[in-house]
């Protein structure tokens, strides 16, 4: 079958693999009718990601069509279309008990990182039965593809630990694809203001169509004194961190009001300043988090009654033989303005 | 009256001072019979509170007796034995509509600090009705000072932002009087561990006495290590900041597990740093908190029950008169092994 | 001054009455520029309330401006415009404290019940800095007065004692005010279903106007069924009891799903059923509450930002000196299809 | 193989029965080598239970010694100590992911029940992954069996769904063995008063013995007004039903303070009075609930850390072969004063 293969840094190639068979009695295989790029992919193509070897087929995300499954999975049966969630979980050590899928001891994210992912015509799914979600019916498979990973990721690591709340105020640091799935589940609980802070004009944009009350260019260096101005003095309720670099840590640190919260949802290759001799005394919590996919049914009910519209996300299409100019669109999004590409098979 | 008198970095002096007066209806002057002096009295003696002005009077903590009461004071008359709480609170602000008494907007922590203080004869307590609280019948006064600041900031701060739990383990990182008082108030919620890690062997006993499972002596440089083996290399669920310095908050970055939470007691004088590129992903908050006194009405419940014996916290008595022995004493614990002095009129 | 007595079981009067007087230095004198009527003043007509006795002014509604304060009050000043909330609070006693305001020890909802009301020219507002709040600019006045109580009842019994979460399923039997009132703050969380039960299709003609997504006619005795099918015999996550009488909370408790919550809002005069022989295995919780007002800040700055539009509740506008003719609107709401009735100074 | 059979009302026998197989790739066979009997199994045998027919082997509780797996199995070998819980949870599905095993859609409460049970040499145990805990090292096995059923039951539906909290009051209605459990682990909060009540003396004795810090004898009929006086005429916050008949889940209407909790343990087989009349206004929740064995995870870490001695809870111990004298024994429990019976392979 064909499959994107990571060859080590800066080298990606489309190949040819063997079809994937099931090694355990709780696995599944799934054909992907749709996946996309993530950009963990791009992290893991620049070698930031020690984890996964050359070799690897990449991808995390998509929708397809059981295959076949193992012995123990009693869930899923050939022919069901699914949804196929990024992390990987047993449900039974004790992480997962605790819903801290992100951690389970045989699972986590392993898809298209320490095993072969979903840019693929099929991919093995280990614990099929807490890892794959049925399609409901009539659903829009392009927009469940955001399910996967995206939408979770900002609910989860952005909206819920930053504890967002009806007439709550809001800041988002960046505009990419993660922030704007921030500022769409955000809206779930009705905050008073979401004010969307960005270097491209571009992405500010987008985010004032996707339901942001205000949009700050942080290009001239001066965001936090425009986050002031516009909560009064006060700093914002939930401050989220959607890039992955110091300066934005950064600067959630300076607009975060008393009693806050900052959520960081950025990956980060680098530690930061913590600035505890002005936070201290502030109370304020800062999270972390990977995305554990415990919010994907409240996301399959909210997408199936309308509630959330993630399709405007997706930016671009491509067939799967052209993954390659996906993710060349992908990469250059300045100039594309990509934000998520879809791959279909 | 007889005052402790902050008149510059490194200068403290026992001077007559004229007898507060009531200068807003909701105001209670209170005859001081018992007070402490608190680490933070420290902090100001070295010029590092710019709140804190020459010719204040220090203390924020103490038991006593109302003298007078403003007009609009309800809760309380004169001849009321009274416990004072650190944190002045309106009760009516914003922040105090949402119990965070810490930032009131014209409270929080004022006493000894921006406003005069309890080591003093008389003190004069704003918004009297909402920052004292009745002694309870047959409560113990000197067991009582201590739920004036010690108790509550070591229970919410580092337990109750902890979410330590029955079962779940602990590390204390300083085992100074604030770490004792984690200790102490860890032990309401009944963890499995409650290991407290500290430079001196004698503190290190001490906290054995207390309740702890299980003391680490810091001074080869391996505590990370030490606790990693208690835990079975999985670290520990809490991790309690309680010292300040960028040393500990580092060690609370290593030994937090994953889902853990890592709760700061310490008064930083400078940043630190947040290793966000191991944490990211590590699903672990990060709190800070000036204390609220949210807890009191709590602390008083558990003192009269017998479920919290905070006597052995007070090490040394002195008189008034000799209220500057009492800070020779607490500032050279080292050899002195002081913990909380107590200062009785 | 003008204003609407109750004179004993079905007789009330528009009389004159001095204007009141500051009694207590935390009292304000509120000139009331607009008020309405309550369900619960119809209950107070019909003798079923005996803490309101003959002679009371009745009226817990309404804004209006500050026309004096005692000395204490220092949030609000003689000329400023404010809500009136229907619960007096103190905002320190030991209910306070908990912010259940509701259960007050000198306040809660006396307002029109043991002290004179807002039905009036004038009212005295007891404990004014907690029981006020500053109008903010530009706000629409008559959507205010919807914010003293229907509001925030509907909200924190029904809403959020019901725990309604973002993809969750609601039913809410009772389509009156206080139904419809919890129709619009449950979409604060974006549930997936809201399901409207009454016996008016008038009303359930309002309720799907106001974002139902489903609507069911009781009258057939077949409304269970009915919820059952709605939800693939799931039954829902909240129901919300917005009547007050046995058949409604039957109904309840024959529709909430395992796991599920029943929010009582209704005042019920009688004893009601409790199925334990089917309940006490099924995971759920009743919740009674009387409105705490904890929520109004959150309202306020839902209504400032566009999330709350509570205008449509208000079907019928009269003068004071018409305030009969409101009541018998008010009262004939089957015929007047009234829902809230706005009277104005 | 033996086995204790239920032949329909009143009817029980040891019989010979086949040793079980396993018949899905998640079961296991579990070697019993510890069980006891639960209030439960006397319902079943008074013909309380439809699900349970006859000819079934009942018990849901025991420690036992893993004898063969399943495929799928992989959390346990042949060999491996284990604690059956009371609950079986495939862990996948709807209700599993939540947490509420106990409505596991192919699971929940089936053992001795639906499903051959744990009064026999040998039981199958369906998706044991996720019902069988691994027995830690040195652990006490007698008290492990507790862990079953009974102090989870006790812990997640009284202490934890009854919100007990450090200085908080309790009152427990019913001092049998499940309202001892409710006793024991009440205790991991700290409340500052523990009311037991019943109508055996002697059972009060127990309760005190167990750290109850008052005791009421209802046989007077005047428990509401003893626990009026023992709390000032405020009630409780928390009243925990553990006997369920309609008289005793009045009590706790009756005893429970504003803003407290009910929490419902008992197995009620009548509807009871709510009285709504007087309850609606008052902010109390009512819970109930079926085990969902969640908190076995931290009940076993509490037991290894002697947080928790559930040891006096045992009163009696038989052999197996004298099962017929243990149930004899039990249900005879106002003679032979015995709380759990221990039953040894």
């Amino acid at each position: 079958m064909n499959a994107l293969i990571y060859s080590g840094p800066n080298r990606k190639s489309l190949d040819d693999r063997p079809k994937p068979v099931i090694t355990a009695p709780t696995d599944a295989i799934v054909k992907v009718t749709r996946t996309t790029i993530c950009g963990t992919d791009l992290h893991i193509l620049k070698g930031d990601v020690p984890t996964c070897t050359p070799g690897r087929i990449l991808g995390h995300e998509g929708v397809g069509i059981v295959d076949a499954t193992g012995a123990a999975v009693t869930a899923f049966k050939a022919g069901d279309p699914v949804l196929i969630s990024c992390v990987s979980a047993c449900g039974k050590c004790a992480n997962c008990r605790r819903q801290m899928y992100s951690h389970c001891s045989t699972g986590g994210w392993i898809l298209g990182n320490s095993i072969d992912g979903t840019q693929a015509e099929y991919v093995r799914i280990p614990h099929a039965d807490m890892s794959l979600y049925p399609i409901p019916a009539g659903a829009d498979e392009e927009s469940l593809v955001m399910l996967s990973d995206i939408l979770p990721t900002a609910l989860e690591c952005g909206v819920l630990n930053g504890r967002v709340q009806p007439g709550s105020t809001v800041a988002i640091v960046g505009s990419g694809p993660i922030g704007l799935a921030a500022l769409l589940t955000a809206q779930f609980y009705s905050p008073a203001q979401i004010i969307m802070i960005d270097l491209d004009p571009g992405r500010l944009a987008v985010a004032r169509r996707f339901g942001a009350t205000d949009t700050i260019d942080s290009g001239d260096g001066r965001a936090a004194e425009a986050v002031m101005k516009l909560t009064a003095q006060r700093g914002v309720d939930t401050a989220i961190e959607a890039v992955g670099v110091p300066a934005t840590f950064a600067l959630c640190q300076q607009i975060v009001a008393a009693g806050g919260n900052i959520a960081n949802i950025g990956v980060h290759g680098v530690k930061v300043d913590l600035h505890l001799e002005s936070l201290w005394d502030r109370n304020i919590s800062i999270t972390t988090r990977l995305v554990d996919t415990v919010s994907t049914p409240m996301l399959l009910k909210t997408l199936c009654s309308h509630k959330l519209d993630p399709k405007p996300l997706i930016t671009h299409r491509f067939k799967f033989d052209h993954i390659l100019d996906a993710y060349e669109a992908f990469a250059h999004a300045a100039e594309t303005h990509a934000l998520k590409v879809l791959i279909e098979a």
